[in-house]
């Protein structure tokens, strides 16, 4: 692979911690990710180090979702405006972000029917499910589709993280009965733990969603809150329980053993690839650039010579060496650019390489090299003759000791509140509260909208785990209370 | 991997060489391929025993192309109408076919301008490259995106041929002269060989379409033809010249080492992967079904035991053991249904999967099984111990001898001809002509509307690789010939 973005650049002049905003700005131009420039707005380009790097994570997705029997599917990007049309609450969560194809040709002749361009897929996938769908013996059904979607977003768009345009993976279930729909909303839980902690090295945990900030038309919403530090959270992946909402108007049935005609109960699941790498590379990046875990670096390991006068074509020659015979192994880059070393570890690091390896005359002479790992920056002397063993020691435990590091544990954010003052100071503190809460159905929203406007915060839900807190009354309004929710800020 | 689609189906009911179309339309539905139900004319949804077959296309290209050097890189999907309006032969070519989205949100809000959906990249692209390359030091630079685009086609559609949204992958890459821009082209058309050839199976030709057939805005235009037999042409990948024609209005410049700023020279290439599964299916399949390159097939062997009563367990204990054993190395089913083993004979032959392994009681005495190969029926009598070294050897060598089979001789496909009725008469028998022709320049369009409306065939282009034939004159104006072209019908 070569990468002709790999002009020098000067590093990131700003703290992450200190101004986080400018820091992720700068990384995206920096470290190559992202172009802003693209003349329309909340669109941008995905560059090759980005790309790359997505393009791992949505295999390693595709191949989990496959493992647990779900097949790919391609649907068109277009959904007729009958079709949005069929679920009440759906089409009017969703129509003020639609955007509308309604043109075609030169003379800009007007369609007889608008196209939506899908901001998701229910009311594309359902009819054709209502198609397929015939008996018990198709059950359960489990399909999903590696895409990209589109919403009108009136908020403020970051790349990656929220856009006019983004990529996904959207899984759609039917089963026979609401057990089987639960356990494949647990599967989905299970999968997303698998994949952002495991694989991406983002602390997550689930909450499940209050009425009032569920999907449009499910039962239930359960989404999974990354914990970004400092008490702040991000929404990621979201799995949700539709029941028969969209079965029903859909005629999504199917004849059961007993010969009866009956209405499936789905479940949809929809990670947002593009935003999970950009949560990514915001948690796990430090001042000096990109840090990523060992599979999703585009390149693992580069080799820098020390080159001094008169010594260079030893050293140079022994990182040729170096390179040849660890080419078939790694994904593995030599820097023989005219740069300085200096400036070249600074690229390097910026790009998120997981090992570099130096060599320069002194090393060679005690037949060593040395190994730099870039997560916490530690350096390792090795013996030459041992660098294989070395290496593939130390890149299988990369992603593990990565995650060890990034481990935020949800217990120690939380601090329990019982008044909205004290509430209010522990969010200004940087922790996520506890607290007790009325209700987290319709009636429970007059108290959030008081916790948003004076504690600070949003009420993301219930636990979905086990929980341990336990209230007797409402933080906001003092009646009994139904539950714990969590509040936090939200990116 | 499991498959609810596998609903035994009836068999096609039709011959392929008789009429094709019906052929088609049934493989289509009865392999479980694509649905034309969808409710928006010219979008056909791809059900999972394509896509699985197009993903492992896709993955084939995009390694050959970053092999090649390219990087992928993800653009926006919407063109701003000043954009796509920049290059004027581009738009008049395009402009008939692009969907607009024009309104947003619930009340259908008009936009400022106009987006185009992207019909093909070019004008989303280069105002990027027109920021990303500065010097010579970026060039050679070459992207490519796997991605779908959206053509308002006024012909016919049919699935996966043509349709009004198709997937495709386009490299487009900027060279610092004419000479390495053709380099390109050639490894374009290399990279088209190796792939449709070597590993889909479609046996091509490469011509240089006449200017009037060319990409709007091109220098040049060489695009591959697939011999689908009998005469017959289907237009498959192709590679453009487009020399400076766009860098010059989007201002794709570098500074030269002579400190000279410069026009870059632009190619772009565009395989179209669902139509060239649509060519492959098509071509390789026959009445049974579907015929799929190895390691295209979604399933590669199916375990099929032979039944008996009384005999059921043994039979079914060694089907399990077969299966276990071969996992780990094949793609393999063991189809322990209720249907009787002609039905699944009948299934897995419509599915194409490579090999079949009959196992029954009279086999388990000799111990041995039944190997029987897609793509001939051809049975292998195979000692049980033998069965893995037998089964390696047979799948190593399947595509390659699949291809050996698919293989056209283009020369043996030709005929000459010197005068309109005998070409006529030569395409209604099913051959190619080859004929002298006046220019394959602006000048020659009224000959070959001659040749349209008189021979039935089109002017497909002058042949790429090395011509043999010499003509002295135009097949119809007589004017001297200033090349050979070769004359097709095309799907």
């Amino acid at each position: 692979m070569t990468d002709q973005d790999d002009t020098p650049q000067t590093g990131i002049t700003v703290s992450k911690e200190e101004d986080f905003s400018e820091w992720y700005t700068q990384i995206l131009t920096k470290a190559d990710l992202a172009d802003i420039r693209y003349n329309v707005k909340g669109f941008v380009v995905y560059r090759p180090w980005a790309t790359i790097s997505i393009k791992k994570m949505y295999r390693k997705y595709e191949d989990l979702l496959e493992q647990n029997g779900h097949l790919p599917l391609v649907m068109p990007s277009v959904i007729p405006e009958r079709n949005f049309q069929t679920e009440a609450e759906h089409v009017e969560g969703f129509a003020p972000e639609v955007f509308w194809v309604s043109e075609v040709g030169s003379e800009g002749e007007r369609l007889n029917e608008r196209l939506a361009l899908r901001p998701t897929s229910e009311t594309a996938l359902y009819p054709m499910y209502s198609y397929w769908i015939r008996s018990y013996n198709d059950l359960p059904f489990k399909r999903y589709q590696s895409c990209q979607v589109w919403r009108y977003e009136g908020k403020m768009t970051r790349p990656f993280f929220r856009g006019r345009e983004f990529h996904w993976i959207e899984a759609h279930n039917v089963f026979a009965t609401m057990e089987d729909a639960k356990e494949q909303v647990k599967e989905d839980m299970q999968m997303t733990y698998q994949m952002l902690q495991d694989e991406f090295c983002i602390p997550i945990i689930f909450f499940q969603r209050p009425e009032w900030d569920k999907f449009p038309g499910a039962v239930h919403t359960y989404a999974a809150d990354a914990l970004m530090g400092s008490g702040k959270v991000l929404q990621l992946p979201s799995t949700h329980l539709l029941g028969q909402n969209f079965s029903r108007p859909f005629n999504v049935s199917y004849i059961d053993e007993d010969g009866q005609e009956k209405y499936g109960y789905i479940t949809c699941y929809g990670p947002a690839i593009s935003r999970i790498y950009g949560a990514m590379i915001s948690y796990l990046g430090d001042d000096k650039g990109l840090i990523l875990p060992y599979d999703l670096a585009p390149v693992q390991i580069v080799v820098v010579p020390i080159i001094f006068k008169n010594k260079e074509k030893i050293v140079l020659d022994k990182a040729y060496e170096l390179h040849e015979k660890l080419k078939e192994t790694y994904n593995i880059r030599l820097d023989d650019s005219e740069d300085s070393p200096g400036q070249k570890f600074y690229f390097w690091e910026m790009k998120g390489v997981p090992f570099r390896i130096e060599i320069g005359p002194r090393d060679i002479k005690k037949e060593q090299v040395v190994i730099v790992r870039r997560y916490d920056g530690e350096k390792f002397f090795v013996k030459e003759d041992q660098l294989e063993a070395k290496l593939a020691d130390l890149a299988s435990k990369y992603t593990k000791e990565l995650w060890k590091k990034a481990f935020i544990d949800f217990e120690s954010e939380i601090e329990v509140a019982y008044e909205i003052d004290s509430a209010k100071e522990a969010i200004e503190n940087g922790k996520i509260v506890a607290c007790g809460f009325c209700s987290i159905d319709k009636d429970g929203e007059r108290c959030a909208e008081v916790i948003e406007k004076d504690v600070g915060a949003f009420v993301r839900g219930k636990r979905v785990d086990e929980e341990k807190h336990d209230f007797a009354t409402c933080l906001v309004c003092n009646k009994p209370a139904s539950c714990t929710v969590y509040l936090a800020k939200s990116y």
